[in-house]
């Protein structure tokens, strides 16, 4: 069973190799632009400053069949689905950060952990307390 | 440009209309299941009862190209990517709950908001402070 992913912008970031990007999100880190595509700005309409959004960003150039992996953080070695590792069977990001502008086709974000021009899938409005979860990850 | 989404399992829950479905995750809601296809289940190793975790999965029977929609919870119109609402141009859903029980090729979470044998992306351990967002939920 497959289906297929639609993209629906690109995000920009400072980051144009792997050793410069964050392992993870850096809540006072650079700013990031998400572009979108003609096609979807229509679903832009009500984001606004001051809001948390979940981004949904796709990793380009992964392994996608490495299920156990040592961890990049603590060296550990655990199955992909105990890990943040971006080589994974989806190669989905997931980031939580707040808008802190809202552009012409644009929404400017702080501190993603993705290369420049990195796919964007999908950007929700923030809902559920997660916690930092110290132990694994990658 | 496209890509091709590999389905990992699916999810059990108590829930076969839309109608049944709660909006969101309830924390205390019914038990279910993230039941693990064979080929993904080393993927597992290292997921522990209590861990949160951030489940990413997939919607079926959805309208993808509808940009602009009435939220169901405030009956707004807004853009999509201002709405939770699952009629979205990639509909995944995204959930952060605890792990009750790791089982043998399962995990027993609770309150998933989605219907019986939604097909699974992912599962990572939770990491980000997401903040309950009243507004603009679908």
């Amino acid at each position: 069973m497959e289906a297929e992913l639609k993209f629906i912008g690109r995000i920009e970031t400072p980051y144009n190799t792997i050793d410069e990007c964050p392992r993870n999100v850096q809540h006072d880190g650079p700013e990031c632009r998400l572009i979108l595509s003609k096609e979807y700005l229509d679903g832009m309409l009500g984001l606004s400053e001051g809001q948390e959004i979940l981004i949904l960003y796709w990793f380009e150039k992964v392994n996608r069949d490495n299920l156990r992996q040592n961890s990049r953080r603590t060296g550990e070695y655990a199955g992909v689905f105990a890990l943040r590792t971006p080589h994974r069977p989806n190669p989905i990001g997931a980031s939580v950060t707040k808008i802190e502008k809202v552009e012409d086709g644009a929404i400017v974000v702080r501190g993603l952990d993705c290369l420049n021009n990195t796919l964007l899938i999908d950007i929700k409005p923030a809902m559920v307390a997660e916690s930092i979860n110290s132990d694994l990850l990658s």
